[in-house]
């Protein structure tokens, strides 16, 4: 767990830094990399290399690499693109390992070739590199902005990682008026060798490091990437924005679990999983960020709103809903803590309403107050600025008044108003309270905090392991390999879901109207008939299926049409006879499958069958494998849920039977690398008690055999 | 439609203005009122009353208000609500009809006393109020700052309504730093004469403003204010942001239309119907509003962006999607135009990438060539900052390149970065460019631009009258009444249905078991049997509902098995034989009715039915009457309207006669105010041209009668 610290340490901490194609014209990416070194106050010994120039922002400029007095323990390459590969072999020959690359013109532009050389380069001398086409890497703990971005930076314990460069610059600009300090910033580039999962793995170790900000635009090793992020969040906040979609995803258009994933719900699914916070714009990523990096978290639910006007109250009890924040609603406590602080016509309830007659010592008593309270976990305050008052005064008795008493628990501001606002926002998140301007952020904020909180405080759970007979289902897979069978036939299909330990509604073979007769009264009315012949496809639509037999009198009449359609239809047919099967009734439809992803790996869905999986897509997804607390978590996700829990009067669903199906499902996945994709629909939920049945289901597997090295080891 | 305009005129344009209980105690509100006035150079005559001091402000005080040397155009009253009632009859003893309440301490405090006695003081005076428990009203075309909010405003052409105090000057104040200029501002407060109907009447009216910024917590009088709305909305944007939700429905939780209702969807549904854009926090509104306020809106759909950076491009185009913005994908004439513009490597395909190495210049003549070109519709520009060049030089170049071309088209940018962006912003939304610091919020704005341009092109339509039996359904109304009856009984309540034209299963009544399998027959199987009986009630749980009889036989078993459960049960009930009812198949269940909101007036709900619309709430309102088209949206506005549509398969439900269904219950609603509410459920949609019919009905209706007056104008 430590490789990514001790493999990226010198990008970090190096104590000497060559910049190759340093210049000195101003206002060019040479020139700037130098002098954000020496403003930042880079400690380290800089070697500038260029033969233009005898020197650069005062310092001695070599003519060529080879002239610096050692290998730098970090070489930033600014040069063309069709000189970097020299630049990086005669640095390695020198002793050079660790690279950033900033120059252009590499894989973003079709110079695959050139990525392919350096990538060799790299492997034969065991060495590393950043890019290319990076901004560069800042970094707190070592004074170093080796970036040719703003030159001044916050300081603070916030990494950010960026996958765009243009952006990446410009966020590293916003975060200063943004009052978010920078612990180190990461250019990703084109990804050549360091990924952004070994990124986010260094700035999970880094101890200046508190909070991580990402902007990323695709995903590479999804499921590496999902793991660092898991174990980082275990310590760290990571918050995401994420833009566009990309076609990364492997799954096939026509399925349904292919056509209803798309790569980005699985993205969002798996990072979710791995407890990152995804925002889908930057003004929440930058809200949010603030927030993590100033507060602790809350350590239960029931917040608490002081304000100074009742509309903006009642707009963030609004969005404290929006953003699944509950609000404290001890009456008698509130009354006594609060009462005694505010205007007899101020309200206790919450939000607690000072009124806007309120002076600023009373906010400020009812502010102290309500940080003071054991049983209050957290604290939302608002104000809206009188015309009549100074709003940096209050300022600065919110700060007065809340001293020592912030760091307890969460505090979070919203002040609405002109004049001197902007500057008594900036007082407050100067102090670590975070203050924004709409009561809507501030709950937002708020809301991430618990969302951490509970993701923190879930249960654990490990995947289920199944006694499943793997060897039974890969020889299936194996004999259709064999066979160059891509889509498995539905028997074997069946079979190889009956071997994971899914259930079925009751079937057997009739070879005549008699084993007919006696198959269905064994099994038990209703039950459907089908034709079972292999030369006969399409059975419903020509009539070789009839469903609800209600007694002997509609199984003979069954019997006959079926055969009777058989043979119009499919003269030549070999008829073997009929399958009856249980027919399955009070039963809610559902969609059960997974794909295997090129990114994440495994992929479950679970949703609502029937029609409304096509047109509500009311379906969740995880990356597998996942503990049954999971699967049942997945199950709960879809809007649909209380009907499967019994809405309505309709009976309760068999919600254990359905929990261990996905449970199931999941341990298959993991076991079976050449089952590409898996799709039971319908998969019928019973009541209670009566289980969850595969009514129909497909299957896709590889065309090459995966399953190999997986039997050695099984 | 000008009484509004003359009614309120010196509410806004007094020539004249007494205030009684101003002070000199600098800070105080009677203060800050005289000082605003003068602030603001009011030319008209000022008159302070206070028998506490000479002078105010160096203008003379006078000791009572009949001392003045007449009565004001306008009074604003601002002393103890105790005194206030003998203020305004004093007032208006001497002449005064316009008052401004400021004083707080009537309603919101209990005394309906003293707001009932207002009332009788205005109405035999004929005179006018705002509030009580207001902060003012500004009007810039009168120079007229007649507020205790901040002296300093910002003039421009956005009317501002307020029905909070507190966040109304906040949001004055928020005005001035978010580059929005105000026409007017009007702090409604109690609203005990002068409406947010009104006022939005008069803003609407009024040649200064041109986008009105409403912030509501309630609608008192929801369908007046709904139609003033849709008027102002022909010619002016309104945005409103509400909050909370109000007890103000009257329907019954019980009934599905009242408990899905929820008084603020209904009001969501009714001013979206208007032409409302309505904003769910202050930042949206503030940004849509700075939108509105400076642009022309689209002629056309296929937005283009130009940006310097590859990642917020992406980011704009995820947004555009989120904000139902279609992107311009003309590839040749975007090649054609935008190539020359940028360096080789830049795209031209949209978004129009100028690159991070785009000079000004470049990117400038790629703004002009956007606005130039008339096939492109609208532009949303975006920067991102690079370390190394100056944001105030790009912002002052994107100035001159779009000058004399703005007016033609929309033009929207985002700037993200630090130093001095806050700075470029300003200088873009002084040139009315709105400017946003996300690409988010930039798509966001431009969003609404075409949700108004929209609404403002869609087709109008009148709602159809039907030639319905009005009187025979007001006479089933009146023998219920007689009855006391409120809820009717099922046959009346399909009798009424039935007159106002909606279809039914056909049906016929059996009085013995020959008749029950005439009836069948006729009927054509397969058919429902249900006992009829007055005295039987629940007749599906007690076993006298049998379903999906499909023979003779199966009609026999039912009949006797009806029978006997009747006789076991009800013994003495006086069963008349059973109905047989055509059994609906192959149908779409989906629920349809309306309710008399207290507010609105009637609501029209329609659904997917079943167990769904109980769970996913898929749901649409309208607040009747409505045209054709209106009630076809109403259809296509539910989330599985794909399913009526004929998704995946599944035949196409006969939408003609659905709209049709919607249409008639329109008019029925308006045309029967004795109905208090009406539930179809289920109603039944079968495939395209076989119509769609009710199979299950409640109606409730008022206790007193309402009809009378309707039946002697029809």
């Amino acid at each position: 767990m430590s490789s990514a610290r001790t493999n990226l340490e010198k990008l970090f901490n190096p104590s000497s830094i060559s910049i190759i194609g340093a210049s000195a014209r101003e206002g060019s990416i040479g020139f700037n990399l130098v002098q954000n070194l020496q403003i930042s106050g880079y400690a380290g010994k800089i070697w500038p290399v260029n033969p233009k120039y005898p020197e650069v922002l005062g310092l001695k400029c070599f003519s060529a690499l080879e002239d610096t007095p050692e290998a730098a323990e970090l070489t930033l390459v600014a040069v063309p693109a069709e000189n970097v590969n020299d630049v990086i072999r005669r640095s390695c020959e020198k002793g050079a390992r660790m690279f950033i690359i900033i120059s252009s013109g590499f894989d973003e532009v079709g110079r695959h070739d050139l990525t392919h050389e350096l990538l060799t380069i790299l492997k034969q001398y065991n060495a590393r590199t950043l890019g290319p086409n990076v901004f560069g890497v800042f970094s707190a703990s070592s004074n170093m902005n080796a970036t040719f971005g703003p030159p001044q930076v916050r300081r603070g314990n916030v990494g950010l990682i960026s996958q765009s460069g243009a952006l990446g610059v410009a966020l590293m600009g916003k975060s200063v008026s943004d009052n978010i300090g920078l612990s180190a910033v990461v250019s990703l580039g084109n990804e050549a060798d360091i990924s952004e999962g070994e990124a986010l793995e260094y700035l999970g170790q880094d101890p200046a490091t508190e909070v991580i900000f990402m902007y990323m635009e695709g995903c590479k090793e999804g499921r590496h990437f999902m793991e660092v992020a898991n174990r980082v969040s275990m310590t760290k906040p990571i918050v995401i924005i994420k833009s566009g979609s990309s076609s990364r995803g492997a799954l096939a258009a026509a399925s349904h679990t292919g056509s209803l994933a798309g790569s980005d719900k699985i993205f969002s699914a798996a990072i979710k999983q791995a407890g990152v916070i995804r925002a889908f714009n930057l003004t929440d990523a930058f809200n949010w960020t603030r927030a993590l990096a100033n507060l602790p978290l809350p350590t239960a639910e029931g917040t608490v709103i002081v304000t100074n006007g009742g509309g903006v109250g009642v707009m963030a009890s609004d969005s404290a809903e929006r953003y699944d924040v509950k609000l404290n609603d001890n009456l008698e406590m509130l009354e006594r803590i609060f009462r005694p602080t505010m205007p007899a016509f101020g309200s206790s309830k919450n939000p607690i309403d000072v009124t806007g007659q309120a002076r600023n010592e009373e906010y400020g008593l009812a502010l102290k107050a309500s940080l003071e309270e054991e049983t209050i976990p957290s604290v939302v305050g608002l104000y809206c600025t009188p015309a009549t008052m100074d709003v940096l005064k209050f300022a600065n008795t919110a700060v007065e008044y809340t001293a020592n008493l912030r760091g307890k628990k969460p505090l979070i501001f919203s002040i609405i108003g002109g004049g001197s606002v902007p500057e008594a926002i900036r007082i407050l998140n100067e102090h670590n309270i975070p203050c924004y301007e709409t009561p809507d952020e501030a709950m937002s904020a708020m809301g991430v905090l618990y969302k951490r909180w509970k993701w923190l405080n879930k249960e654990p759970g490990i995947p289920e392991e199944f006694d499943m007979d793997l060897k039974a289902i890969r020889a299936i897979i194996d004999a259709a390999h064999e066979k160059n069978q891509t889509q498995l036939v539905e028997s074997d299909c069946a079979e190889i879901l009956r071997l994971a330990g899914l259930e079925f509604p009751k079937t057997a073979i009739a070879r005549d109207l008699d084993e007919a007769i006696k198959a269905s009264e064994d099994i038990g009315y209703p039950v459907v008939m089908k034709i079972l012949s292999q030369d006969i496809v399409h059975k419903t639509e020509y009539g070789c299926v009839k469903l609800d037999l209600e007694d002997e009198r509609e199984v003979r009449v069954a019997y006959e049409s079926i055969m009777a359609e058989a043979r119009r239809h499919f003269p030549r047919a070999r008829i073997e006879g009929v399958t009856i099967t249980e027919m399955v009734t009070d039963a809610t439809e559902m969609i059960l499958g997974f794909s295997m992803d090129q990114s994440f790996g495994p992929v479950l869905m679970f949703g609502m069958g029937g029609i409304y999986v096509e047109v509500l897509k009311d379906v969740s997804f995880r990356v597998a494998p996942i503990s049954k607390q999971e699967c049942e978590h997945m199950v709960k996700a879809i809007n649909s849920y209380p009907i499967l829990a019994g809405a309505r009067g309709k009976a309760i669903r068999d919600l254990p039977k359905i929990v261990e199906a996905i449970s199931r499902l999941s341990y298959l996945a993991m076991h079976t690398p050449d089952i590409l994709e898996l799709d039971i629909n319908p998969l019928m939920a019973l009541a209670k008690g009566k289980g969850c049945k595969v009514v129909d289901s497909r299957m896709t597997i590889s065309k090459v055999q995966r399953n190999k090295n997986m039997e050695e080891k099984a």
